[in-house]
């Protein structure tokens, strides 16, 4: 049996697009000599969905997309994940589910029995879980298809009550089929290496790993769909972070690799990382249908990176960097990020905040008379700016990016309304550190972003002298901590224990939680850790806890 | 036996002061001769404490809490909402619990069976649910508890699979007793009488139903706890939007008032939307310890009303509104939000933004060559004044609102980081035309917000004699259609077969989802009605549906 699978990248929502790509990949394998086709988890709608999910209407048109598809099935059969409605007599009124079409029509439906329903996944919110288990039989070959999570019984941080593969390996699946949405985060490829190997090695069965490409705002799937022998070696690894189309034979109980092509080495963690936000960048253009970007250029490492980064994504003369020095600018600042535009070949302009500042300090006087120069106007400045970039966005219809790293945001160091304005934030899951990392990394092969602004330290240059140090401990110990307390999810108590300062932890933990009203209000931001903030991180605003 | 209903705020994550106040609460029930005291839902962390489950020292912290209260418990029986670590093997390791004490120990565990996972509920990500039922017997009384949505099993959108009250109606149970966290929304106390009297005409058993009172940001708990005997009567009604602590009698199968209080009638729907923003406002204050709020007095309705709610809830000297007329503020309009702050008492003061705006449109000049007066200087009018307004929070401490409607957030009329500023928003939940009712019922016994004020047409004064009619359909056919698509979920099919102008319905429509990436950093908007926006309604950014 020839088995074509195909990454593809969905937008969320239109189904008329999708339904169309998914046809035409249908009948290219075809023409390929295929016998099966599989596509991602919930390929017809995107994933996820979210509430689109909670639209009568729009599960009307999911529906008519699978049957669309299935008409499209002639001669060939394809595994499409779609939207199901619950044949149950009590529960939720929808499934996520996999068909399996063929001439002409939705021969089997498959139903998803785990409902991811942490971190970014809220599946429990929407679907009904599956509670049947059966192989379908296609051309004398026993196929277990299990969606995405199924897979993940015994893999997650706790493990599930029911495992979807165990039954069907004892109803005799030879080969597991697993359409699936799974984003990329630093970590997750070799996470998704041991969930494969593991199911290989307790059913003895292959696995054809059909992940999702494409990113929607926040999260950046990355495809890296795979495809594993029984003995639970790869033999085949589409491409990451692109479109991918691979055709693989199964024979006697075993695949083999149709094109013999060699598998990708793996790509060290900070390509992944730099290839993961372009690629971000990239798409939320190009399904958004904008052209340009702007941004305000400080000459500083953060801007300077996700200029570098949204040059690469869109071309240089898409961006669009605006310089806005004040007085506690450096004369350096404004030469390094000149030339920063011109080692990109972005179109860049400068406008001064002082007139705008003056005439805020002018205005406010009567209203702060007897008060000092405080952080008020440290946020004035980063406000005239936001002003000023929201204005040339609106009239020229550049998008903002926001140019926030990870640490500040952590930490609240930040102005709302102000250095927080944009559209989209593509380094705001990159703690400082990492930051400088993909500095480097964008250096790799020419002097592009200025050596100058990579050695400099870190200021935020709203009063003279500033330094972020004044300030903050410095960003190796300050991302450690924030690592420990984000991601690890470790309390003030045992991150002393690890030897860290007390009065440090406490106040940057403090600052953390202190500063949840701040991401409230926070564009979306690209997700590349395990943590990322957003909408796998919700944290009560009004509370009193460590 | 004598039983006390405890319908108690308790602070998020705040462990040490809410087991104090359930502590304290035993205390004075036993001095009254209480033989039970019953709490709300989780409160001994408060409802919802959303991600703070993930922290491993959270949960100790709650653990510990619980046992704190059960040492408490001498000579008086007390049932309290708690976190819970899993007994299972397999599945999440937390359980929402309600802890059955007596003898200065937890005697019984009662864990939840359905979690609510859908609009503002999201309980699934956290917890497992039970899997078995048995009643507690105390003093000769086999008491059946059940939590929140565990009485909801046939009254949601779709039935539950499994109905926990029936499995303790079979186990004996004589009392139900269930301790909730249900947020306020318009028709919520309706639906909550039809759960009450279904349950227990199908079980023949009394039902003691302990609500949460207390508001976190979005969220706007009302309490309105109740009993109800074995009839389906209510023999009891704690108050509304306030602590209250209530004694009854079980005796021979049946309820009685301890107290023979008058249950409280109940209110209008548009007095309780009032009293709940109030509420809102000022339990918000109170829980971040903020003292003093700011706002953007612009003379038309939506400040008006917000200001007048603030003054309510937080004192007339406690709101210090801020005039800021531009050249196109009708003279009218300044003149009856200076007569609004007089009839409030608040401190405003007048900043003018014609100096402010007139130096960003000269710094912008070289940029703006050849074009016209468009969106963006609007938009430059707004956010000088959000600018404005930040530096005077900034520096004096003042918390600003905002002052949104739901109809402009829905169709996107307000500008991000312009008049979309704030920490709160108070009336983001309340479409145009209640804010007419709200100020009708503001305004019920003497004119506090001037006439003027509610008689003229609806304006943002953005440019020379702007009307919000002049590019939107009258506030009431909007706000029917924007009812229909939000609240009722229809699509634009079905709208425009209700009668409903076709290009109209298509419109509003497109403008609602054009402004997700909006209201995605939009302040959190106390919740009113059954869609808010905010975390009940997930729309993905990227995305193509209608």
């Amino acid at each position: 049996m020839k088995i074509c699978v195909a990454q593809l990248n969905y937008k969320i929502g239109d189904i008329e697009n999708n339904t169309q790509k998914i046809a035409d990949t249908i009948h290219e394998a075809k023409q390929a000599g295929a016998d099966l086709v599989v596509f991602s988890e919930l390929a017809v709608c995107g994933y996820p969905p979210d509430d689109l999910l909670d639209f009568p209407w729009f599960i009307e048109k999911c529906e008519q997309g699978l049957e669309m598809v299935a008409q499209s099935c002639q001669g060939i059969a394809a595994i499409v994940g779609g939207i199901g409605t619950s044949t149950y007599s009590t529960g939720r009124q929808l499934h996520n589910v996999a068909c399996f079409m063929r001439d002409g029509r939705i021969e089997d439906t498959v139903k998803k029995t785990l409902l991811p329903s942490y971190d970014i996944f809220n599946e429990s919110r929407y679907f009904e879980p599956n509670r049947e288990h059966r192989v379908i039989d296609y051309k004398g070959v026993k196929i277990g298809i299990t969606i995405c999570e199924d897979m993940w019984d015994k893999y997650n941080t706790f493990e599930y009550e029911k495992s979807p593969a165990s039954h069907l390996s004892v109803n005799g699946a030879q080969l597991i089929i697993n359409p699936s949405a799974s984003p990329f985060c630093i970590g997750k490829q070799k996470i998704r290496n041991k969930v494969l190997e593991g199911n290989t090695k307790r059913f003895n069965s292959p696995i054809v790993y059909v992940n999702q490409v494409g990113a929607h705002s926040d999260l950046i799937f990355d495809g890296s769909s795979c495809v594993v022998n029984g003995k639970g070696e790869k033999v085949s690894t589409l491409d990451t972070f692109k479109e991918d189309v691979q055709y693989i034979h199964f024979k006697n109980g075993e695949i083999t690799n149709a094109s013999e092509d060699e598998t990708n080495p793996e790509a060290e963690e900070i390509k992944l990382i730099h290839d993961a936000l372009v690629f971000g960048i990239k798409d939320y253009f190009k399904k958004m249908n904008f052209k340009t970007a702007t941004l305000g250029s400080s000459g500083g490492i953060d801007s300077a990176v996700v200029q570098a980064l949204t040059s690469t994504a869109l071309g240089g003369d898409k961006v669009h960097p605006v310089l806005m020095p004040s007085k506690f600018s450096s004369s350096g600042s404004v030469k390094d990020a000149e030339q920063l535009s011109k080692n990109l070949g972005n179109p860049h302009i400068t406008i001064p905040i002082k007139n705008v500042y003056n005439s805020y300090v002018k205005s406010l006087e009567p209203h702060f008379e007897g008060t000092e120069f405080d952080t008020t106007e440290e946020n004035l400045q980063a406000r005239a700016r936001g002003v000023i970039l929201m204005a040339l966005s609106n009239k020229h219809g550049h998008i903002l990016l926001n140019t926030s790293n990870k640490s500040e945001i952590a930490v609240g160091y930040s102005t709302l309304y102000g250095d927080m304005c944009g559209s989209l934030s593509p380094i705001g899951d990159v703690y400082k550190t990492k930051v400088y990392a993909l500095a480097q990394y964008i250096n790799r092969d020419q002097e592009i972003i200025p050596n100058e602004i990579i050695n400099k330290a870190p200021s935020a240059e709203l009063r003279p002298d500033q330094k972020d140090s004044d300030s903050l401990p410095d960003y190796s110990t300050l991302d450690e901590i924030l690592n420990l307390y984000i991601e690890e999810q470790k309390g003030p108590w045992e991150i002393k224990s690890l030897g860290y300062d007390s009065k440090t932890v406490e106040k940057t933990i403090a600052l953390v939680n202190g500063s949840e009203f701040k991401r409230f209000q926070s564009p979306p931001i690209l997700r590349i850790t395990s943590k990322a903030f957003g909408r796998g991180r919700i944290i009560p605003l009004v509370a009193n806890y460590c």
